[in-house]
């Protein structure tokens, strides 16, 4: 039987852990659990549930990138702690007729976003299922007094949205509905394929970060945008007790999606479409400025946080009546 | 709607996050990953994944129990590790008409065993999928110098196992087969049953290592029998690069075990029948007989390890030749 028509039916647990073990760290995977030296760091740690159908499909993943994707949604979140990776561990729900093919692919994928990033594969569990599920928990570490939250937004300060949204969202249509790429220029294409499937977690922010003194970085409030831009800024207003203003015309969205989708429909994509693991921060104007010039096209102070709580979307040129952003529009995995 | 009725779909993402808050650490589940301490122990971290159909089911498993054996069998692993727990994260994937009530009914379950054994709540993440999922991810915390693992079995030791295997097996057999509880006297179903729901993380055998010295822990090997004491010992020698004999009189199988189902069958669950979750130990005659005195009925001395590498059960009232065990006998999760 060729290495392309092997499932894991074929290779059993014991076989299928055998060929998965060059992905993961070279001393891991011999004990019934991992084993890290002791830290003088905070320990940092979140998981990611991804579902065949629902967070990826054969349609618009390829393997590796269904492996990158996942961890790229961890580190995503240890970056918006302000924290470095040390290690995933890897849960794997697979029905019995998957290709070993898929795996490696998978794992690949994995391996190339962490060689990328920083932190290795240092264990994991595999079960049978109907459906394929991949449970990433992912493990990173930063300084006790460095520790960026969502709780710490202050009245006053500015929102910068550290990149386009939208454009994931963006690139999933494209692939659900290829005949779509022909209305688009080639490199329209590609980003947005790219965004989709590819993700960048934001660790060159979190590096400019390490520049700060303990009482800039302290000021900050701030989280991920992996559930929308909506839903960072309502995230990050509800958990500091404040609402926001964010202007319309400096919401990040890319002029390519705009010319393509048309004004309403690249706002909403901008604001619910999720995935585009940016990096929302509510920080003084002067920190503001100081990181914008070292980001790239994208990135923009969206608006500012205020003593209500509301979170209204204001449209500066005055055409639109202001729009009261809730929770009902973010997206719900139910 | 009553709220037996409800489901995940009624609620939503948010809401059931809300509703699940009271079973987790107070202050965890506010930003993108959970935070621990700076520690000066290593850290210990391990994964198990389960799927209804194939580790629990509605026939066999109420929702305390799949949540208390998803919680155990990751302590477990813990302990096997001589690590004590510090928190869990939680990755579910759920059918949208999933009850509301199941999923309170789990985390209760994780909830009970966490306060019984130790750690919390402390992250997780939800996912819609058409079949039941759980991904646990358990973080401990032991000291360097005292992490018990699999490749340090010696020559010339013993091997302990801390108690009666096959009987989270027999539990399942009943519950799949409520007609056969008649053959049984109440006392053996209820502790058939109650090993295969709530089965014992043996951490009260790591507190007995506790008291031990560097030098005495370190001379340990052990893992958990979470897949069945033959694996257990399979697993200990090849990480050794050694082997044992196993005398067949001295296998932890409880008397009610072999009058229900008989010697061959009792012996096939105990080698094979997994979950037990006990430990399996390597060490000095000495550290063996000092640990059994505070051990319960079942924990036994089963064998010694040797040289070579093979793992012989031997029958050592001479009636049955001996027996290779392999893995070819083990569990395969596919």
């Amino acid at each position: 039987m060729s290495r392309q028509q092997l499932t894991v039916a074929d290779l059993g647990e014991l076989e299928l852990l055998r060929r998965l073990r060059p992905f993961c760290a070279p001393h891991g995977l011999g004990d019934d659990a991992a084993v890290l030296p002791p830290r003088s760091q905070s320990q940092v740690i979140t998981t990611d549930v991804l579902v065949n159908g629902v967070h990826f499909s054969d349609r618009t993943t390829p393997p590796d990138a269904v492996g990158w994707r996942a961890i790229a949604a961890n580190l995503s979140d240890l970056a918006a702690m302000g924290a470095r990776p040390v290690g995933v561990t890897v849960g794997l729900a697979l029905p019995s007729d998957t290709p070993l093919a898929w795996i490696e692919g998978v794992y690949g994928g994995m391996a190339d976003c962490l060689q990328a990033y920083g932190g290795e594969i240092i264990g994991g569990d595999v079960a049978r299922s109907s459906q394929k599920v991949l449970s990433i928990t992912a493990v990173g570490e930063v300084s006790p007094q460095r520790v960026i939250r969502r709780d710490r937004a202050q009245a006053g300060q500015v929102i910068l949205a550290t990149g386009w949204h939208g454009l994931s969202h963006a690139g999933l249509e494209l692939l659900l509905q290829p005949e779509r790429q022909q209305d688009l220029p080639i490199v329209a294409c590609d980003t947005f394929i790219q965004a989709h499937q590819r993700p960048v977690p934001r660790f060159d922010v979190i590096h400019q970060l390490a520049t700060w003194s303990d009482d800039q970085l302290s000021a900050i409030a701030g989280m991920d945008s992996s559930d929308g831009l909506a839903n960072a800024v309502l995230w990050l207003c509800q958990a500091s007790g404040l609402g926001a203003r964010l202007q319309r015309s400096r919401l990040p969205i890319a002029p390519a999606l705009t010319r393509w989708m048309g004004e309403q429909t690249a706002l909403d994509w901008c604001l619910y479409g999720g995935e585009d693991f940016e990096l929302v921060l509510c920080l003084s104007t002067d920190s503001a400025q100081q990181l914008l010039v070292t980001l790239g096209a994208g990135a923009s102070i969206i608006g500012t946080i205020e003593t209500d709580s509301q979170v209204l979307l204001i449209d500066d040129v005055g055409q639109e009546p202001d729009l009261a952003l809730t929770w009902d529009g973010c997206f719900q995995h139910f």
